[in-house]
């Protein structure tokens, strides 16, 4: 691996994400759970200089030791962090200010990555490229619901294109037989530590779709009244459903009796053959159970993977997100990275059309709370 | 079976529960999750009236139809219920009046355990018993929350003899192998749909502990400064010791540089050797993370069960609380028994000292939110 | 004054008011704002325990150090206080604890009062029978409360019935002339150090109703549309209609069409002709703005207090509870008393059909915060 | 008055107000009570749109008709408004969107204004200027407080110089003497609704300070334990205190265990001779109590308001913020601006450094809730 030539990439095609933005879009945090893209900006660059420059480049002059503090995320063990909720009241430092940041950081860190490293360097950078994925996709995510909740519905480009997944249309379940699974990664290659160690699990038979819900399935539910029948609903969705009145999917807008639904390029009719969009684990289960059926576990997902195409969706599973047998976590503030998070969280598998190329596997563990909806999740049915 | 004289001693033995008590100490709500003792001796009652009476013995005439709104639960096929909040607020029906109540609804219970009976009535009866003995335990644990934040700490009973367990010492953790258990409850006599189907599970090699945490290991993790280093902690786990400040398990008291722990005799020293009580699954966690072991899952802890002591305290488990394969919710309100509640809560396994006689099971699943500490909650450790 | 003989008097009227209470209905708090009866019971005797008896009373030996703590009000001076909220999780001392209390403190004193007493004994006396007589009126208030949101709806006293007030029926306006006149307290007998000094105040000339508001014209704004327009409210009480979704003055509900109201005597068809009652400040504001009127400052309130009835209802005004020119705290915790409370709360003129009979003077503050509704309040129009 | 000339004047202050900005400064909304610079903008130019141009220049084409739902303020008639919690989450318009509407609307204005005038657009427009001249002075309390709390503390002008008051230093109080006096606005000129009627109040004779209270005089009462002493709080103030743990005014940062503050100049050393700033009635309240002193009402302020040197500071009187005798509400939407805000509100009489030029008047009525503390208020001591 060329470590120069993937950083380079990295970093382009996150600027790249937000080259079609207004200087105030890098700036607000309309919700504490989507944050400014300045910020998203600012963190990945304070990845790089505090787990790669700091460490092990001598030479390295830190840019600005405040910016410690504003770009910190989550890593207790690092200093004290910015509280989450807090990140859209900073107007500085500025969009110009922090691309000034990232430009010295670049420089900084191709001087050193053309010199001697050492022997863990490439796992590190590695962890870095990931990270920095991962982010571009909470870009999008975040873009979309800064633009979506906006009352003038401005679009990210009016010409914006998700990449292709083949969706399947048969309503034919994949049939799978009961035994012994392998489940996590194994091999060569990047994976996080969420996704070790490879285990046995056992599974009884079971059947999953190669098709994911559509809008228009989706549709039936509400008009069926789904959101309004307990019956379909854990107790905390249905608290959740009446609490902030729920009655459609996240972006859903019903204009003179029509749906339409908030997309990157603006606000549209509702695209029925598309798959169901933004919506919450609750949501999923609540539609699973008025169709008879169940979401499959996270292992019955993997087990099944290779039948059908995916990455268009997140899809939600019936798993909660723990720990794998024998996970154990890496020393220092890179072990806060996953480990902390395997509480009350629900493992969503596959990947969806914002998801960087090249970051998906079928072994992926991602994770989110039962009543998030801004990521692009959506529905694939068992039973 | 005898249900007549089943049902005598069930009833019986609520009502021995709350001998005890002051009329006032029936009354109080001190926080969401505790019902007042009133409220559990109307809701049992309401429950055969309800699932009993009305529907399958025709000449019974409701007590007072307004008790059905005040006694209600989360069925919420059944009619509209209190907020659970509000039940601290209803000074009426008085204590007398729900004694009444119950003498009533036993009158009826007893000439129509006398008559013919149809068939399903059996198991309906079992569920009733069982569902009773539930709260028995429930009026122990909120009993010990009202009178245990009371500022004049009065025992329940100066007396109050827990059952004994046979506690294991050792330190030597039991090997477990690798390889396919069987889980789940399966034979003849009673258990609740959340235990079945009986299904195969591989579980990795593991170890696990004979014996629980006492109060004086844990007392060790509190002195190394558990409550201080979020290392140890799930990042939801450190917002909620930091929110509210927890420095200590519930019940537990510094006084004058020596601890204390209200118990149902009143306030008492410490007891170092007693097994740890009232944690969260927080803390468990944590404590477990300390001692570089784990939590069991559930599945660990059943397919070991019979090879250690059991049944002073509710296990936390690392397991979260989902459907088996193959479960399928029973139709109708009493349905909404426990499929409702498999979303963000854990399981725990065992059983406490103030479990009633004969309701514990190896294949019981009970369940918790994580940040819960009113239950008899104990730590065995794996790894 | 027989000092023996008004405290007999007193003291026994607080328990006439209890009498009719189950055991029950002394115990619970509904809402922050309202205390549980048997609280009042033993603040009001821990009132007399804590300034006269243990400052001047040498033999006497404390009931019970716990209860200093338990029955405090808001007296910071005098050490920690429960937190208000918390009041109706208390499940001990006992309503018959409380009783004991009472005696024990009751016997004290009269043993003390035959003695020699020193000057200022009889000017705090006199604060202790005003103390306990305002708590005679929440009392009521309270009661009424826990009675009234009960879904059983019991009455206090089937017979219960309210001391009479004429009232006005002319709708003629009283005209009052511009120009100096004196408010205040002035003279023998007992006063509230908030009445003091009496000073000058310049009036503009302005016009005072005889009449208070009634319930059938009251019925006319919610006809109209009041509570829906804006126009009428203030933002803050806007807001707070919004939020609660205000519709009616506490305790009407309606009934297939019908408006009843919760009195003491149990749920009763609207009486259209009694002043209205349960309303709040910003009620009365909106009421007086849809009449195209407004409400009376304290001052004119005084001035014209003499020329119309009054006695039925607390009569919100437009004047905010603030010191009068040269008022001065006492020194202590008795200085507590009311200068602390002197930001944010509007003052109430006259008295109720609740308040303890002499207890009432033309000079009386009384003060409630805007949204307050649990007292006897109605409404005076002037223009 | 040369209207077109004043708009010029009043415009061009407002943009040059916001010329030190960067565009990230003018988006963002730390709290409810600050408003992004890009709004005050908006909705200034708003103001005159709506008012002005929409009913009065039949030419006007609406620039766009999104932008009454987004810079509409508190004017209920005009239709909906964004919730001002929401203000900070609207990326757009952007900020050259705004300038461009205001050039547009002034575009128009300046078109209009050169044309025949209906005979009510004087008042109308001097209503705007003093609408935009309060935008103004929130402007610059806004952009102090978007700054002030971002840890890189940047500075608003690094040569920003305050107008110059004369204070006072003599600590000799100023007698006024007992008597009627006159209160109000009356004459040529422009003033609010809530200044009128002129009316008489009768004063006590009284003292007051011709110097304000300064951050030195002000730091004895830090350093004397004023924050932790309750008798000198309000119970609303104490619990104010700590539930927000205040120890020192907005703004003052203890560093090294050097006292500074945050001004528009940056980050600076305290000046002790400076008067006291950014304070909130209660702890004005509470520093007149300890100096044995009380806060003027607005009368006394007004009466003696000739005989001392006032407009670095608002400064908290008193006096609850309600009607004079004789107010009346406008008609429409400009009936809204002040007499729905007269309830739990305090006045601040004077001005401060950072009111327009022209601005002030002895008979100006500011109004604040009394925990607010992100305007320029000051205290003077009455006795």
């Amino acid at each position: 691996m060329d470590l120069v030539d993937c950083y380079q990439k990295v970093r382009a095609r996150t600027e790249w994400i937000c080259s079609p933005l207004q200087t105030e879009d890098y700036v607000v945090q309309p919700v504490e759970d989507v944050s400014p893209p300045k910020w998203h900006l600012g963190h990945t660059t304070w990845f790089f200089e505090t787990f790669i420059l700091k460490p092990y480049f001598a030479a390295y002059q830190e840019f600005d030791p405040n910016y410690n503090y504003v770009f910190n995320s989550y890593y207790e063990t690092v200093g004290n962090r910015v509280i989450r909720t807090d990140r859209g009241n900073l107007s500085r430092p500025t969009v110009i200010d922090i691309y000034s940041y990232r430009k010295y950081v670049d420089d900084a860190m191709y001087h050193f990555l053309r010199g001697e490293l050492p022997a863990e360097i490439e796992e590190l950078m590695q962890l870095g490229f990931n990270h920095e994925e991962q982010h571009q996709e909470l870009l999008f995510t975040d873009i979309k619901y800064i633009l979506g909740h906006n009352p003038l519905f401005p679009a990210y480009k009016k010409d914006h294109e998700a990449p292709h997944v083949h969706e399947h249309t048969s309503s034919a379940f994949i049939n799978m037989d009961e035994g012994i699974y392998e489940i996590g990664f194994e091999g060569e290659g990047f994976s996080f530590d969420n996704e070790l160690n490879r285990h046995k699990v056992y599974l009884n038979a079971y059947q999953i779709s190669p098709a994911l819900v559509t809008n228009g399935e989706y549709l039936e539910f509400i008009n069926a009244g789904g959101y309004q029948d307990f019956r379909h609903w854990h107790a905390e969705g249905w608290a959740w459903v009446n609490t902030h009145k729920v009655e459609a999917p996240m972006y859903w807008y019903l204009i003179d009796g029509n749906w339409h639904h908030y997309t990157l390029n603006g606000l549209e009719p509702l695209d029925l053959k598309a798959p169901v969009n933004h919506i919450s684990y609750f949501e999923a289960y609540a539609y699973a159970d008025w169709k008879q059926c169940r979401l499959p576990t996270e292992f019955e997902w993997e087990a099944a993977s290779a039948k059908f195409n995916w990455g268009s969706r997140w899809e939600w599973t019936e798993s909660s997100y723990l720990p794998y047998p024998g996970f154990a976590k890496a020393p220092g503030a890179i072990g806060e990275y996953n480990g902390k998070f395997m509480v009350n969280q629900k493992v969503l598998r596959g990947a969806s059309e914002v998801t960087s190329p090249g970051h998906s596997r079928a072994t992926y563990r991602n994770f989110f709370q039962t009543h998030l909806r801004w990521q692009y999740t959506g529905i694939r049915l068992a039973k």
